[in-house]
């Protein structure tokens, strides 16, 4: 039996309403530790992480571990059965071919339940990106991403960010002209809980280019959190990180429990050479490098 | 002389945005009880009925029955004149081919007039249920109805409403999966006007199946009351009830005079067989039954 | 070198915004004055003027005189990196090919540039209609301008303004049915910033029918100032004018410094028989009356 409660449920349903632009049938994979998910999106351009702790939840059990296969859609439609007071609890039989999503309110005395079919989801092999140390990690908040990666994708399809001590710069170039963004260092407001700052910590400078689209998707989990943290290394993968908070009613956001996190990954653009060099430096089953795909790997995938 | 004259002209905006989507042509009765209007929708499914009393108006006045045929587009054209803070009064002289609405704002002095062409519309006999004992009735916050319905017809196009003493479901069965919303009887909170809670009569338990479609049409009545009545028997149709209330500026909602009321009825949907046992039981012209139409009764409606 | 700064972005942001439907490329002319706009819509039919005064800027350089050549959709989009607390800066180095913006938000330490290239677009020469005395003029709301001409759209393709010492009358006919909204003269609400009432003045009743559509595309320009000006005079074109306001944080709008002005023409829908005594009496550049265009005339455009 798999069975998870959580306090707020608009908090799953926004977890899952943030995938659904780069993924759509997924994997989530339960055990004692929690519910986890990676998935490549279907350019196999970006990879999504996700982690949801078993000590985030209310009420937390998993007898054996198992996959069960999600169409995200279906999963964003049994949301709506979510009113914002609600409880959530998802409960999988052991070999059931069902996950049952049931969304109380105590006060109003309303239960909705809905059992979803499993999908059989061939697994795919991730290549998720080690965890080593960044050349340049950048945490602020997470409105503001989306706000930034929203507006440059009106310019052009690709966003520069270029990092030193001094700041962050995200850097278009298109038809109509070139212009930045540029964010500096500062300190956050201690009062004011949505006032998270910028903090850049900085190795080696980096440049590099990436995709706007997919960052574009990465943005949709802002609402999860107040902050998100870029972590860049030349020639690698940028990783987007949010926080997943379960806030409780009427008190500040920043003390809100931790439930999780989303990872997301996305290789950055380069010239053919670059190319070529990255493919060795990286992990063969990571996120590809855009530019350059020979059409042999592309049939691989 | 046709006059009545109304305290919000937004009551009797939203009264017309709610039939819309149903009907479009319609003849709205006048004599000097108030305003009157019954219609079917134009796959002959469904029917509302609609009653403005008199003594809901601020002043009213209908010298002689007439019978106004509208088109329900233009009306709602016509009320995008009005403002929040208006008054409306509907004016139609004695053999007249007009109808007139005035919106008056008198702090600030603004009048809107519009006068619509009369259609003739041919009156369609209508069987309009008895008024009969239902086997259960259950009172209800109209908005969590309008929510519930508006939820249940993304899984299915048709919900089942199973009623007893424990409480009422709702319950979808559609590609990806089955569900049910669930509300348990519970008194309304006496401070919250729009916490009406959940009462539900029992005579009979019922299980019915009705088309989704037409449940959200009437949910469209949903903003112009606080609660709505749910009215079932078994083989019946199910009638939707809406007190239609005239708000005073400033005060409770509970103690808002009552202008009248909408009453949409929908036939439930039947296997064959018990469409041809319910076809004798109800009433000839009453909303026919869904699932098992003769092609030659189609043709004379 | 011009340069301008302005405390509200969101202000230019705004003025630009309104634009963009009536003109797309157009001039701006700069000089120690201040920034000027003065276009002609594509069908020739309506006319913008735009005075920026450049005492409304905090600061306002411009060595010489200069034209710059702005695509207002490309301006929108840069607009778009504008958040609502930021100033914004206008550049243009002398016999430099671009415009820059940039955008200032002291607070977070955030700053957006964008550089615009410019274009070559040949100048119109344009007849503004003389400042005249008008017959009438009316100063009321330009919220409810907006309103008024939004709601009357949906009726006819014309409106008829009337208007005496009575009042204002805005009067429609279509296809349903006719109708009218009338405005009468009277004292603003000096305690309610946004109530500023309804004044009339008459020295000849007019009544004179516009193309609604035009009045709508003036009316973008109505969240820029409390109230707007309508002067008419019989068989001249009307002129609409919005006060653009630059409001400081917390304080009352009526306080607001005034940055500088919007001025929209429309000429008259015309009879044919007027068409040709309009045509004599007003200047041969100006807006052409509607409802009679010899095609050769159109040729010349």
């Amino acid at each position: 039996m798999l069975e998870a409660r959580l306090q707020n449920a608009v908090v799953l349903k926004r977890v899952f309403e943030a995938m659904t632009c780069l993924v759509n049938e997924v994997n989530l994979d339960c055990d004692e530790s929690g519910l986890k998910l990676q998935a490549m999106d279907q350019s196999h351009v970006a990879l999504v992480s996700l982690k949801l702790e078993d000590v985030g939840f209310l009420h937390y059990r998993c007898d054996r571990p198992r996959s069960l296969g999600l169409n995200m859609s279906s999963v964003v439609k049994v949301f709506k059965l979510c009113s914002s007071q609600d409880t959530v609890s998802v409960q999988n039989e052991d070999e059931g071919d069902l996950i049952t999503f049931v969304f109380e309110n105590n006060a109003e005395e309303k239960t909705s339940t809905f059992s979803l079919r499993l999908m059989g989801i061939e697994q795919e092999s991730l290549g998720v990106p080690d965890e080593e140390e960044s050349d340049v990690e950048i945490t602020f908040s997470a409105k503001e991403f989306a706000s930034i990666v929203n507006t440059l994708k009106e310019f052009s399809d690709s966003v520069r960010i270029d990092v030193d001590k001094n700041g962050v710069k995200f850097i278009t170039n298109g038809d109509i002209g070139g212009g930045e963004v540029v964010l500096k260092p500062r300190e956050g407001n201690a009062e004011d809980d949505l006032d998270v700052g910028v903090d850049v910590q900085v190795r080696r400078p980096v440049s590099q280019t990436y995709a706007v689209k997919y960052l574009v998707f990465f943005a949709k989990a802002a609402s999860l959190s107040n902050c998100c943290k870029l972590s860049l290394t030349s020639h690698r993968p940028i990783s987007v990180k949010f926080d997943i908070l379960d806030p409780i009613q009427g008190e500040s956001r920043s003390a809100a429990p931790k439930l999780g996190h989303f990872k997301f990954y996305l290789a950055p653009k380069m010239d053919d050479e670059e190319v070529d060099a990255a493919a060795e430096a990286m992990q063969t089953e990571g996120p590809k490098p855009e530019g350059h795909v020979k059409p042999e790997e592309d049939m691989e995938d």
